[in-house]
């Protein structure tokens, strides 16, 4: 049988197998989610096997595991270590969805679910390329190594200690990932860098307990007040991030950077329409998609103090949080911004608040990939065979936390075959991924197999 | 009978029924509270016509009702408003009760729970202090009529309807309040003027939804960055409301009300020492008891964006939050301060963002009792007589709405004997009100209905 007959044949079985997966609550940050978690590594734990995976299993680093499976049946070719991750991020807000989160639907052409997107469909698509050439021809042209962790969305907190655990069985050749998403509906492209992050959770005490505004307002400090202070000088006027030394390291972008971002053309208009917002909050003397992919950012997640539920409660605040976290551009090194986001703080508490900072993850550093990378050249050819368009490169304004860890531990390169789109809403309500990318995705990455034999 | 012996053959029957009064979680901003609020309401009227009330009725003005009742068999004494409210705060954040919030205990000579101080037990001594004259002598030295409000936790909404609605039926000489507080313990006073009060609520939007972090960060504006940094433009560096126009009108200190407040002799150490906070955050060039009394303020009561839940969530919040309310001075009027900081809010708003400015209740001025007023006079020694000492007059840094309403409905001052004491946590976790306040109200209040005869 042939492979497209085979992936005709069998679609609609691999998207009812995909749905039981996203079904799965696998959000990795909240423990009362801790089923939801084990139950998507079972899932794929059970399909690696069926699909004549071998050496199935769970590798541990004290955390939500990884799932592992070989085939190794290729000697003298090239080894992928595919990447992917079956967690995601909270639901929330909830109210917002039109349809229940962790109940799949179709609407439109779409997939509909946390986790459609990000990344349960990639994921899927990767493995459901290998089931197919093991089907058709019981074999596959290279040898693969699945590597499907659980703490993405979590900054793949213990993936360093997997990996440093697990060195011999997961050498490789390259880590293919199946995260990271392409620009745009429409315009083949191919990820080369990524963002790096960091985490730092902020707690600013005033008093014992909360006070009348009554009573004690006037001499009495206000820690919601204190923390919006903290927050407004995290940037100047022109929203440029207002930390010293934090653009420390920050390396300019190449000269091929800047000619690949002129010449895609990019509309900054649709930009803006698609997300409902309008220009004017980004730094000037930066293009956008310099600030959307290599220039470093510092966000409030969220905030939160005081009183907040109906109608109104006359209390100053005794304590304010908020939660913060950068992208880091390439050459910034997460201690480094850490300390000087701290030192920042810290010089701008007033003396009569206290100031907790915790560090919530270790952070990442940026990725690119090398330029000439043989691997690279052989995602491009399959995506120009299978979208008939030479792909362009992009960047990826979020974070492939893998890509740094498996250069660092294994000394591998990335690049990336993912079918997820920028546009799907992942981490907001609503997520989707397109029907046509499952398609497209399923044709790619069974050419990847073969072309990745030749690179 | 002697009214002593009365009172102390009662006094555990009053306490008693003061618990079930309390148990009513009577919360009136929180419209899932209303079967508290009916239960409350329900309580004090037939604690009226139990003890002799007469023409008990609820006022209704489109709101929570209040409860009247009058006792008129005292022809050419004067006619004595005597005022209290059966609302009480939400009990939030209820995890930090020691005990639960609508069930009142005793502990080390207190009264716990919410609305023990503000402003049930002091209401109730004022109805057992009537009961006690009409059950040991048949009748009261003055008219009494009773008008227990229902809203004063949210700005006495519908007050004003009551009071136009019911003008003859509360045709008095002096609004009597049993509302109010003590400045501290074993320091006899009595407050002689309020602040006034305006509550708004604002909201920062920027974008159709949460955005991913990694995807948009960058280019798009951040709403809990911006809500955070219209926070800070509220305040000068000096903690000085930065709002041009906000102090307009606000008339100074008198030399009485300077001299009044010298001789008071405050520990500012104590006052940082009991709230667990450290002074430096109070407007430079004022007087803490000024700041406390005088000044007016512009608090964060609570603000939020964004997640807020366990973990991370690494979105751009497209909307953010925040209940702001100004305690005013003297002179200054709720619809004018309302447009000044809604005009310095607008213009601080960057273009890129909506902002939503709604005012959540008309606001109440500023009140003072006149100098020279004779029921004042009658509650000073009233209080020198049960506390052997002359009492100081002070101000209150809360908020009476009653007290200009009444001024302009009905024509009435204010004058105030209450036994709540301002450090009895009242708003917060584990209000309390002293057993002691409780023994040596009801003896004032019994005293008061005689002195007042004389005024």
């Amino acid at each position: 049988m042939s492979m497209a007959t085979w992936l005709a044949d069998h679609r609609l079985r691999l998207l009812d197998e995909l749905f039981d997966f996203i079904r799965a609550p696998s959000v990795s940050t909240d423990p009362s989610y801790a089923d939801g978690i084990a139950r998507a590594a079972e899932i794929l734990w059970a399909r690696l096997e069926r699909i004549g995976m071998q050496d199935v299993q769970l590798l541990d680093g004290g955390g939500h595991p990884a799932v592992y499976g070989a085939w190794l049946g290729a000697p003298g070719a090239p080894t992928l270590l595919v990447y992917g991750h079956y967690d995601v991020q909270p639901p929330d807000p909830v109210d917002q969805w039109q349809s229940p989160p962790f109940e799949p639907t179709i609407r439109d052409g779409r997939i509909v679910a946390r986790g459609a997107s990000d990344d349960k469909s990639p994921l899927w698509i990767a493995v459901s390329a290998a089931e197919a050439w093991l089907a058709t021809t019981g074999a596959l042209p290279v040898n693969v190594k699945f590597l499907l962790e659980g703490e993405e969305e979590i900054g793949s907190r213990t993936l360093p200690v997997i990996l440093e655990r697990h060195r011999d069985l997961l050498a490789a050749d390259v880590l293919v990932s199946a995260d990271g998403g392409r620009w745009r509906p429409g315009r083949p492209s191919v990820n080369v860098n990524s963002r790096g992050n960091l985490s730092l959770e902020i707690a600013v005490r005033m008093a014992a307990r909360d006070l009348h505004s009554g009573r004690y307002g006037g001499p009495v400090g206000n820690a919601a007040t204190v923390l919006a202070r903290l927050v407004a000088t995290l940037h100047d006027e022109h929203n440029r991030v207002a930390v010293r030394g934090f653009h420390d390291g920050l390396r300019s972008p190449s000269n091929a950077e800047i000619a690949g971002m002129e010449a895609l053309g990019f509309e900054e208009d649709g930009f803006f329409a698609e997300i409902g917002a309008r220009p004017g909050a980004m730094e000037p003397g930066v293009r956008l998609l310099e600030s959307l992919w290599l220039r470093p950012t510092l966000e409030v997640n969220g905030l939160w103090g005081g009183y907040t539920g109906p109608g109104g409660k006359t209390v100053i605040p005794c304590e304010a949080h908020a939660k913060l976290t950068c992208r880091l551009g390439p050459g910034q090194a997460p201690d480094y911004v850490f300390d000087t986001v701290a030192a920042h703080l810290r010089t701008h508490c007033p003396a009569y608040a206290d100031l907790a900072i915790h560090r919530a993850r270790d952070g990442t550093p940026a990725y690119a990939v090398p330029e000439d990378d043989r691997f690279l050249a052989a995602v491009e050819r399959v995506i120009e065979r299978v979208h008939g368009q030479k792909p362009i490169r992009v960047g990826i304004g979020g974070t492939l936390p893998v890509s740094p860890m498996v250069k660092d531990a294994l000394g591998l390169e990335t690049v990336t075959l993912s079918y997820a789109i920028a546009d799907e809403q992942i981490h907001a309500p609503n997520e989707f991924f397109r029907l046509s990318s499952f398609e497209d995705g399923l044709r790619a990455w069974t050419e990847l197999f073969e072309e990745a034999a030749r690179a």
